[in-house]
């Protein structure tokens, strides 16, 4: 199938070119690179090396014989998208082509609007695309759980069964998100249902859960196909940043209460995921909705889990509760409805001790390149409130 | 009391700006100026002359003794609206200052990512401004009942008490809009919540419907302080369009079955809404919602009514359907809950068949200016999916 990967340089867009291409789909991925320039901006860099995109393609090719065409390009760059869609005629989409950080949206004002534009304006460009060139491809695009925030209700996929003063209906899922990152997938979902309603486009939205590991099947290939391993207080996960601190001897620093659940997903399941979206597409008009996830746990729990396994691979493995720089409960119900994937064959990998080992021993591997002082969180959600109430 | 009306010289903006002056209010405009060049590039002009800005604004000097400040910028530039927000420290702001047009949003790529840029940073930089320079102030925000879509449940003020699997919550009301101007609308909803949650500000969201009528108390007072009347196939309702057609001898046009359900305000009501919000200000952190809209009608409902009363007057006032270009149900269920307003003190004026004489005799005395090529939509919801289809 020729699939069209956007964001194709990035933590899950480059595993996810090797998966497709080792199943003998045509990838072409188009990248800005802009996640890399995020890096130099904000002094952060992977902890795991990564090479530039054009050599990696080039080991993939070396390796295993195969192609992988790529271009550097924008999204908000209408018309090289659409010369793309135009010359490479898609069948699928995956979108994975984002800033996906949440603290890097809270930053400051631009970078709320830059969150914002980039994202709403990037899929309203592959909206119109599709619908111009590509009308029956199918679009798989990268949505978050986060859009859901905290309700006090089970999480359905994406809709909601709703009776009210005797009434019936069923509507997308309230969403409550939590940063301008958050907001703006949730103003992206809200665009793509409408296009999908007015011009018959098939798309699948994946809500994700937060993305643990970095490694794949295609991945230990060779160092040179390496993906990103965040653990900065920008774009690292806590679970990657418990895993930095464990092996630099540091504490484990959790923020405020550690009741805050998550849905928890393994790269490898995340790579499985799209391809099983996309060799199942929806019919035309359809807009479908799946919780991309397999567990849910507290950033306690995950801290625990963490510190555990760091102990008896001999690292002391404190654990430190630093106050909350976001505004999000610190105790709640959470229950997630994720059985769309399941049903489709998804069979996941859970976060058992041994990978937790893999990670931990993976960060001990580069523990040389982690830098201390990208650890701490320094964006405050509360920031203007803050600021007003010094006046 | 400082208040900071945005979006000052349009459609009701302007004979806001009057009603709040004519309050004791101390106003301050800011406004682009960007509609008049919608006119302008579309072809199209108020059915009743409008003054420019710096005219309206001395003649309601000259009339009244009373001032009215004003300026020229545009809420994207996010340096010139912080300047403001420094100088005029503003107690409330009334935030009109939005794309509006569904039909202009729907046009082509460039109109719906203008529309969505436009609004989205626009309403972005405002609650920056207030958390930075007026933490205290009130933010009243319009909003459209287009937002909720027609949804088979009765639709609540902002807010959805939901029982699921024997929990419950009160969460967002779940939004289907039907244009990326409604769109936008939903986005912005969205932002402005979490800044309310995160910084603290108070915030009114007007979930308004459509709204009739062209004079207010002091639009009387002199034709120069006339506000604008749009019938055309971009920015006029199907009720403005209906009375130009009738005074002009021609078809009054329905989009499809007419069974189109939507909410209908009084444009003397919105001018009391506003100030009702603005004298009963929600508490710090409190978004709050109010759907502002008086009574409720089906399209047909309200071709018959002007139709009956246009025959009165004299005209044939025939009715004719046309293929409905916008992609929405034809026949549905619609209630909506409007009791937050009418709590504060909302006396509605309802469009009885005084009202619409009203209407009318305005059509008829300005009717030479009637431009009936602007009457017939061209702007098709369905486009892309229409040219897929020939390909």
């Amino acid at each position: 199938m020729r699939i069209l990967l956007l964001g194709g340089d990035g933590y899950l867009g480059w595993p996810q070119a090797l998966h497709l291409s080792a199943r003998g789909h045509d990838v072409h991925i188009v990248d800005s690179l802009v996640r890399r320039r995020f890096d130099l901006e904000h002094s952060i860099d992977s902890l795991v090396p990564i090479l530039p995109l054009r050599h990696r393609v080039a080991c993939w090719k070396h390796l295993t014989g195969r192609s992988l065409s790529f271009e550097v390009a924008d999204l908000t760059d209408h018309a090289a998208l659409s010369r793309t869609f135009a010359d490479f005629r898609p069948e699928a989409i995956v979108h994975y082509a984002e800033q996906r950080s949440a603290p890097f949206s809270m930053i400051d004002r631009e970078h709320a609007v830059f969150t914002q534009v980039n994202n709403v304006v990037g899929t309203l460009n592959v909206l119109y695309c599709i619908a111009e060139h590509a009308p029956d491809a199918h679009l798989v695009k990268l949505g978050t759980m986060g859009e859901y925030g905290t309700p006090n209700i089970d999480i359905e996929e994406g809709f909601l069964e709703i009776t009210h003063k005797g009434r019936t209906d069923v509507l997308p899922f309230p969403k409550q998100p939590g940063s301008f990152y958050h907001l703006s997938k949730v103003h992206d979902s809200h665009n793509i249902m409408f296009c999908c309603r007015i011009w018959g486009i098939r798309a699948t939205d994946l809500n994700q859960g937060i993305v643990w590991g970095a490694i794949t099947d295609q991945s230990t290939l060779d160092p040179d196909l390496a993906t990103r391993y965040d653990y900065d207080h920008v774009y690292g996960t806590a679970l990657n940043r418990f895993c930095a601190q464990s092996v630099l001897g540091l504490p484990i620093t959790v923020y405020g209460r550690g009741g805050q659940t998550r849905g928890y997903i393994d790269i490898r399941d995340t790579m499985c995921c799209i391809e099983l979206a996309i060799l199942n597409p929806p019919g035309r008009g359809e807009y479908r909705v799946f919780n991309q996830l397999t567990e849910q746990f507290t950033l306690l729990d995950v801290a625990c889990k963490v510190a555990e396994v760091a102990r008896a691979m001999g690292y002391p493995a404190t654990l430190e509760h630093l106050p909350n720089p976001r505004v999000e409960a610190e105790q709640h119900y959470y229950r997630t409805v994720h059985t769309g994937l399941e049903r489709l064959g998804l069979q996941p990998h859970l976060l058992d001790e041994r990978s937790i080992r893999t990670l931990l021993e993976l960060a001990a591997r580069h523990s040389g390149r982690v830098d201390p002082s990208v650890l701490s969180p320094r964006i405050d959600w509360r920031r203007l409130r803050n600021r007003v109430r010094e006046d």
